[in-house]
């Protein structure tokens, strides 16, 4: 099979990630990186003397070569290249969040369909063992009847220019709860703050509240001193934390819950709690965006159309 | 000077520590405890043999060498005691919540005044090494304006019968956060569920928000597979994590931060981050309930009225 | 059955200890309670009314019916007040280590032989929840062939005046080695520090080697900045890890290994390893020491000599 | 000036490390990468595209291009290497241990002096933030008199074939321990056990006790189920614990210690302890490695000799 020819855009923060991990995705070959920045480009001539290296990116959307693009810049040009692309006949792998309005994300989806080219968002999460873990866990039914899922996600910066920190992090929140629980909910809020004038909120709480009781909740935060990631799901029959910040162990399912009574002729419910062992299964310490670039060479190959599908082969 | 007779009425899970610690409260004698429960009465007796014990309170509150009653009952009690306590003339440490309602409280506390009595809520956590530090840190103004308070107070289990898990629990988060932050905020809403069918909210979000976007936030909850007492409290200049799961190194503090510069000609905030050493004080080791119990004595001795006075004696 | 009247002779740093558990202990009740110094017998007059008090031990040894003794005295009283009981026909529990030389212990073991008297050291750690259920894995060969045990037991202070980090917190250590591994070491060697001008080590390294390459080896250490209380356990099946220091998840049991092949005509050992799930048991999270004064009380009731055999009852 | 032409003997555990920093190290190029394995040479070309590959290590050796030279190889390979290289007028930089006797080691040293050579040890960690910080604490006093140095480093494998796991991890532990105490032990004692039928040891304990009490200790493990790389120092003013494995805040500092007073007439010795705050200083996050490759260029420029020189910079 020929080797897919692939154009990164964007060698910021995220995208030496994509890029190293593209290199070594079997089927898949970089041949042009595009920054803005010469200082980047250099770094990318140092890195990879093999690869083509360019400040226009049109150089890079106009080489009949690449047949694929990865997008690994700031938000509010996601749309704008994301579109070119998709209008050259390219597939395009683009960073998290997609778009900056839902009707630019619409549009892209509508406009990848009609040329039958894979769109795919950097949802690195959900390739990792940790989650491909836990979502083995839930669809397994080992946690009962899901009662709530709470997700911490801070730290100290990166402070984005064009997103707040809801669009920022809560982006992989919602991609793992989507992944692990594909229902919608029916209420949605959300309550934030901006403390920099920026008008982007730098904190913000958001609450997912679905039919019989579930509640999704996630605190995000650039603001705070200490790094968590930490995510509690609870269960009728077992409950599990993931914790993104423990070196091993990063998911733990506890054997506890409680035991609903009702007591008759007392007229009131009585609830007991009942604690068990603790089990941390082994997790696959591959790097997520790996598996996710080897997947992306296969939806372009397959025109798969199921992440969800993909992440649950093992 | 006399020793005041004190009576204790409740000694289920939290008022053997209440029992324990006014036994060993220099000024006061515990005289009386009454318990519904034949084998609770029949423990204070073992461990307690110079203390009557009752099933009946009424002969606790008809004792006139009774001068004071710790209320350590279900929830749905405490106003009930407490209204005929202070009727009878006596002062009462009740535990918290105060009443099950607003205008329960409002009522006690209007009687009080009018007799004279001390009323004091057994908020335990202000008392504590931890808290009294983090309070004399916040009124140095060491963490700069403050920007958040995030508050974690989850576990598996006790469920109330008579009160949901707000009342329960986000009574010790509300203490602690007037406590360090005297002030009214602007706007006030929460979200819970309820998974046991029994209509009281076993997990809730409580969020305050404030004048010049200072929000508080706390997450309490019934159902988790892990204990956790973690608050985190940002300031423009440093930021403070105090966990109270930690044996020692409770309370943190990071000289880490954010540096918001305006650049001209430019129309955009720029929002860098710095990070710096992390400090952890040492605390005073010492039961925050001992402290408190002496407080009441003194509350008593001398109709004074401010706990926060109180605390900050150190 | 009639009650066991007890004795307890020291009310220091570990004698409140003794004294409450013995109090709650049924079949026995403490009568007497001596210690040298009045502040600490006007404490248990205070928190415990009913029970006889005294600065001279004699009193209590010459009570007849005190029937046994808890020692909790400095190690340098130990064999003389233990010598005393037993002389006087009462049963003896005595505080680890149970006497300041070999020789000494010899004799009290031999003393309470020949009066067919209980003579029971404090090895509390063999009593919790933790060590039982270690000893439960251990024992079902879940662990496979015995590879190491080593523990680290540090802390800063308390420093004692008469035997050195050793025979002070070694004791522990070893207590629990004998319990898990009843087998006798081929060799035993030490090396420790004295940094006070006491002559007496305040930090040490003990190590026991075994027939077939069992190794245990113990750092215990008065001068440390933290507490450290873990253990790990290495076998040829699995490895433990016993961490006193977690509130929960205690123990943990790794399905971890080693795999020795050796590879013909290449004459040398291949050694790989493979790591599995991590599962932490539930434990039981009652006082060690309230389960040892029952046992306390069953041995001198039918005296039984074996504390494995009442330890692995559950 | 011109770039320093660098070859890479052995990509395979550490290789890898190796190669990449000194690609990114202003001053030198990598030109030359030798490896027996083909998928390695494989690897190698696919990530580095400008760099000449071979399984042959002569072809490196004679390219005088290549000034100075890498070796990440099996130790046992290490002497053999290296004295060719040095042979043939190259600097070298070996991985530890440099040799597998100190007679071979003693002879490179040798050997690189006449020639006027570079030969350093790949001691990486004497290069991270966390030991160039802990250095300067040890430096400025602020422990006062050290006590004892105690550190722990076990994990699974990886097992070597050619040492035992004193020469693969201890060598870390001393390379700290000299780095930080540039004072020779009095007596060296070591204790290990085989478990493999290799007759390398893959646990041991390493003890070097020095005058005045001083005293380290090294426990080292290939057999551990968790993987812990944590050092404690103590001092008669401050002691500090540095935990590798900590995200952040790997250094602590507590400002606690013991106090010795001699009481007049009463002959003995009382020690008392205090405890007080802990610190942890912002560290330098930058790779050891990277810092350690830009002092290799710059003892290869300057013939500059003392890495500790190196190390204090900042």
């Amino acid at each position: 099979m020929n080797q897919i020819g692939v154009g990164v855009i964007g060698y910021g923060y995220w995208g030496p990630n994509v890029l190293r991990n593209l290199a070594e995705t079997p089927g898949c070959e970089v041949v042009w990186c595009a920054d803005k920045s010469p200082e980047r480009c250099a770094l990318v001539r140092r890195r990879y003397p093999a690869i083509k290296v360019t400040s226009d990116v049109n150089e890079l959307l106009n080489d009949p070569r690449v047949e694929a693009v990865a997008i690994a810049t700031p938000v509010s040009t996601h749309f704008m290249l994301a579109k070119e692309a998709l209008s050259k006949g390219k597939h395009v792998l683009v960073e998290k969040p997609m778009a900056g309005t839902v009707a630019e994300a619409e549009e892209l989806v509508e406009l990848a369909k009609k040329r039958g080219l894979v769109l795919m968002v950097d949802h690195t999460f959900i390739y990792t063992g940790a989650v491909r873990k836990i979502r083995a866990i839930v669809e397994s039914g080992e946690l009962g009847e899901l009662y709530y899922l709470d997700s911490v996600r801070i730290n100290l910066g990166l402070f984005q220019h064009d997103v707040d920190v809801l669009w920022d992090l809560a982006a992989h929140d919602l991609s793992i709860l989507v992944h692990l629980i594909p229902r919608a909910p029916k209420y949605v809020s959300a309550i934030g703050a901006d403390h920099t004038g920026s008008r982007l909120a730098d904190l913000a709480y958001l609450t997912l509240q679905y039919d019989n009781s579930f509640i999704a909740h996630f605190h995000i935060n650039w603001l705070s001193p200490v790094k968590v990631r930490k995510m509690l799901i609870g269960g009728d029959r077992k409950m599990l934390v993931y914790d993104d910040m423990e070196p091993s162990e990063k998911v733990r399912v506890y054997d506890s819950g409680i035991k609903v009574t009702s007591q008759e002729g007392v007229y009131k419910t009585l609830v007991d709690y009942r604690t068990g062992d603790m089990w941390a299964p082994k997790l696959d310490v591959r790097e997520g965006l790996a598996f996710e670039c080897e997947h992306l060479v296969e939806c372009i190959r397959t025109r798969a159309k199921c992440p969800r599908q993909a992440a649950q082969r093992d």
